[in-house]
């Protein structure tokens, strides 16, 4: 069904759920495939489950090598034993969101019309929310009826922010890290620029591009660029890069490479090989859709009334998109309700991408809520 | 020569130098073409000249309407008979950069080959200090020793800080605005998104567009979106657009359009109407090239030492494409060896734009430097 010329086909564990589901734009699909891996081992009375959610373009492979690039699982410097997120301790569930392209029910998967084709941009503009309720039914079937805890960066902090409010009594405690109650004008134009690039590629045919045997790899790349700038410091890349000339040829020519210009091609490049277009234009349309107060007549904390579930919210000092102002809004929004709230701002001059990557304090302050919060659950 | 769709054919004042010019990269333009308009009156002893310096994507039309496009000149509010910049008084001078396509010589100007195609993507890479170069070839001509002042923003103000290093005698007085004297890396990886898009267009036929009938305009929207969400704050972003969403037609498709997308668009298409894609990527690369500290051994204030030029130096507190951090470093520069120097930041919460904008404090900052130089200089 799938003719793109170089995605994997990589068969992924999953659970198809017949029930299907209703999403927010009124729109229900027939059924519902959610792929996800586990570390660890979930006790007897499935009260250990940690819930790591997936930021824009990571997938359920948390902790171990991804099977279509070969690289380390996204987040094993916090996820595996002995680590932040302890996987001799807790049972650990990645998921690929709603809309993704890594075996979740998204636009590379089947059309419910049977045609054989690929969804492509018929497929339903899903929410946040839509990719909570999909992680619920996986953790329903698993027979979990409390998380211990739901924890994300960046568009994963949106939907530990959407599980906080959509399923208080399921959530035992909640990390949402980098992240905000609503995608900015500014982060929304940044994404724009991806998507007009992607729209711009002549191999997107409209998003057909799967029935022509092509990807619309330049836009795509395009669109990767321009995420990865907004995920670094402005200190970072001039560490990394500054202004050094890649090739010292003078400045004879248009084709001068500044250092950081090839490593973002190279980025750009790598990403395209991995990560289908469509799914990029719904999973960056639905970040920028989500916007939790405006879904409580504009009062963020009515998200949260009554809430008992343990709150860390963490922001990096050098983080321009998800600038630490904006996890002060939900501290004071959580405070408003009497929750129970921790807020710690690392700092770092790594950027967004700080949640990522070896950053001591951020995961000494995790491990330490954590451990807290495990008392207080009773889990030994 | 020029086959290009839809790029006015429009004839500019210009002045052709035969002599040519000897380029940073070695090679030499046989001959140069500079575009200029003038407004106001030169004096007798052509003692009070102003050269308003280009910005990126403006032209010669600094006081007037652009033929072109028929909107207000670029700098109306600062030019003008009364104005901050007063043409009752002084004598303004607006030139097209070299590289450019508004009359000076780039990309689109006859090839040297006598093969009557432009030069396109075989045009020299120019730098900031070529474009001076080729602007002092004007001065001359119109008889002027000594600049009163030489005025500019962003790119225009690396135009500024380049006069007054290479011709410290010929300018009296010298206003960088909203500029740095290196471009960063994350500027860099700015315009690098912009050229990557220009070269993903089908239509940019490895820079021969023109001889296809076709341009990039895909691409040259996105890269003009990609600059633009630079010029503005997120505060002026929010402020204009919000999240406002352009159709209230709910969820239900990817067209969904919240309104900062739809001015995005807009920006974007306009823009290609008017602007050559090759002219952006020869303009945008002498901007990454400019580093004033790199051609005096790394020392930015070996390039003002002994100088008499008197600096105001401005920035915006809220531009985040070249903050108010390098401005102070030029300041630091010029303090270093004792330069006549005023530093301002403008408060302002409209981004890298406000230089272009109705910023009350930058223009009454001008005027009085302006006045204040106007009377050190022995101008009634």
């Amino acid at each position: 069904m799938d003719q793109s010329p170089s995605l994997a086909e990589t068969q992924h564990q999953s659970v198809t759920f017949p029930g299907g589901l209703t999403l927010d734009c009124g729109r229900a699909l027939a059924t519902v495939t959610v792929a996800h891996r586990t570390y660890g081992t979930l006790n007897a009375d499935k009260s250990n489950a940690i819930l790591i959610c997936q930021p824009l373009t990571c997938d359920q492979y948390v902790a171990e090598p991804n099977p279509e690039t070969g690289k380390p699982g996204w987040w094993e410097l916090m996820v595996g034993p002995g680590k932040p997120v302890d996987t001799d301790r807790y049972f650990v569930i990645g998921t690929n969101v709603l809309g993704g392209c890594m075996g979740t029910t998204g636009p590379r998967s089947p059309h419910e019309d049977g045609s054989g084709q690929p969804w492509g941009t018929a497929f339903p503009q899903v929410t946040i929310q839509d990719m909570v309720r999909a992680q619920k039914l996986l953790i329903d079937h698993l027979g979990i009826t409390r998380l211990f805890a739901v924890v994300g960066g960046s568009m994963g902090g949106m939907q530990v922010l959407a599980w906080a409010a959509l399923y208080p009594a399921h959530v035992f405690a909640a990390v949402p890290v980098a992240t905000a109650s609503y995608h900015s004008a500014q982060n929304i134009a940044f994404h724009e620029i991806g998507r007009q690039a992607i729209a711009a590629d002549p191999y997107f045919y409209a998003g057909r591009y799967w029935s022509e045997g092509v990807r619309p790899e330049r836009g795509l790349a395009v669109a990767r660029m321009t995420a990865h700038i907004t995920y670094v410091s402005e200190e970072a890349l001039t560490r990394k890069f500054g202004r050094k000339l890649q090739n010292a040829e003078g400045l004879s020519a248009l084709g001068d490479q500044f250092a950081v210009e090839s490593y973002l091609q190279y980025q750009g490049s790598s990403f395209v090989q991995r990560f289908d277009a469509n799914a990029y234009l719904t999973i960056t349309r639905a970040m920028d859709l989500f916007d939790l107060a405006a879904d409580h007549a504009g009062v963020l904390s009515a998200a949260f009334r009554g809430t008992k579930t343990r709150f860390l919210l963490v922001s990096f000092s050098s983080d321009w998109l998800f600038p630490t102002a904006q996890s002060r809004a939900i501290a004071r929004a959580l405070n408003h309700v009497a929750a129970n709230v921790s807020f710690v701002e690392v700092q770092s001059d790594k950027g967004h991408d700080a949640f990522l990557l070896d950053e001591p304090d951020f995961h000494q302050t995790l491990r330490g809520f954590l451990a807290g919060c495990a008392e207080h659950a009773g889990l030994i």
